[in-house]
């Protein structure tokens, strides 16, 4: 058996998230359907982040066991002729130690969340981002963002649905960008941390888009995050702008060889 | 009578062109449509630029007449409304002289052609741009269009279902952009011209491809366009990559009354 890690990107609108279920198309069961036509029974590949319906991945990683020893650029190259016409592809293919998880080896996930802010309703993006139509303060969505950086308790930006054991989580980036793309004016968020609570960037997102408008101060931001209370949370953020950016490991683990950069 | 200037978005995947035909849907039809909701019997648009099938648009420009005395913001409202869910979007409106004609009166369209030049198979602009999977060599492909600038008989880059009287064309900008993008590389390139022959601009990006490729020198390109004839093409660019990026007229139509920028 060989091991390797897959650098994956998707648009998540056809898929019902990451995870395989019974009756329904996920990410997971199109890559190891593609994977069961290079050989005879797989395993089950295991993924750093279980997106959410209609969650993106820019570089989603996950790993494989195979029988056959396979050259990583071939392996990618075959894996992106199985999953036409799937809008998932193969970005890079790693062999890897038999030790490393997908999972259990990442130090870090790093996700972007999309807001298109414009009056007209998106064409080209839909479904890739939040069309927000009327302006929103960056100034001041950084300005509560900034009170994210470090430990803390996020109760209040938790899916009562998580499972983590602890609310605890700590935040290394929260990082607001404005671009301006050929259909407007876009405003990113970039987040870093080892892990995540479940929905909690759709929440933070919800939560600072309300200061963007002017219904909240920075200040109001920071309360509601101080109250540890779920009812405090803004709407949360839609699924389709959330796309999970990078996943970091103690070493890059994708060394160029199955790379598709040209 | 009240006549009005349309800016328009449009995503080309789903539409058999711009152009109202029988048994296929386009882009006229679907705009036609929405403004048949708001009143009876309004005569056909008319657009600056026929796109193909599967062409985008980004600021295509097109005139209408109404009955009723409309506030361009409430139009372009009332249309985005009406338009859900096709990928349309009017994103200004203004009211125009009746003398105006979005055909006859544009001084110069401008287009971009986007290539994604990446080894992965495209996942969220699939059907958006025209994928490359070597390396495009963007210098070469410049001093190549340095050449195009200018008037020149473009017979080389004509399509042979061309209706124009004249292969003659002035271009006034042939320049490309290389943007480092959420999904790689995009090398991008802006073209303004008076007005275009049909598959004008597909037919030079095939053959610019063909030098930034290294299968041509940019002064075999040179050569190619002296050669006034179309056999010396090389082959014509996929539609995906094609938008209509602007309009422009003797006067900017467009003063922000109906804008949808925020």
């Amino acid at each position: 058996m060989a091991k390797y890690a897959l650098k994956i990107e998707y648009d998540g609108k056809p898929f019902k998230g990451w995870q395989r279920q019974a009756d329904q198309p996920s990410v997971q069961q199109t890559i190891e359907e593609a994977l069961g036509k290079l050989e005879k029974n797989v395993p089950s590949i295991v993924t750093a982040g279980r997106t959410d319906t209609g969650v993106h991945a820019l570089g989603q990683v996950a790993h494989c066991e195979m029988q056959k020893d396979w050259k990583p650029f071939r392996l990618s190259e075959a894996l992106n002729f199985h999953l036409k016409p799937n809008p998932v592809s193969i970005l890079d293919v790693a062999r890897v130690d038999d030790e490393f998880s997908a999972r259990f080896s990442a130090q870090e996930r790093q996700y972007i969340y999309r807001i298109l802010n414009r009056r007209a309703p998106a064409t080209f993006h839909r479904g890739q981002v939040w069309r927000v139509p009327y302006f929103l303060d960056v100034d001041a969505m950084q300005e509560a963002a900034d009170h994210l950086i470090g430990t803390h308790d996020f109760t209040t930006f938790r899916s009562t649905m998580c499972q983590a054991s602890s609310p605890v989580k700590t935040i290394d980036e929260a990082r607001f960008e404005i671009h301006d793309t050929l259909e407007g004016r876009e405003v990113q968020f970039h987040c870093r941390a080892r892990s995540f609570l479940h929905n909690q960037i759709r929440s933070l997102i919800g939560s600072l888009e309300r200061v963007g408008s002017g219904n909240w101060t920075p200040d109001d931001f920071k309360d509601v995050l101080d109250a540890m209370d779920r009812q405090a949370c803004g709407p949360v953020a839609p699924p389709q702008g959330l796309y999970l950016s990078k996943v970091r490991y103690a070493e890059d683990v994708f060394t160029g060889e199955g790379s598709h950069v040209i």
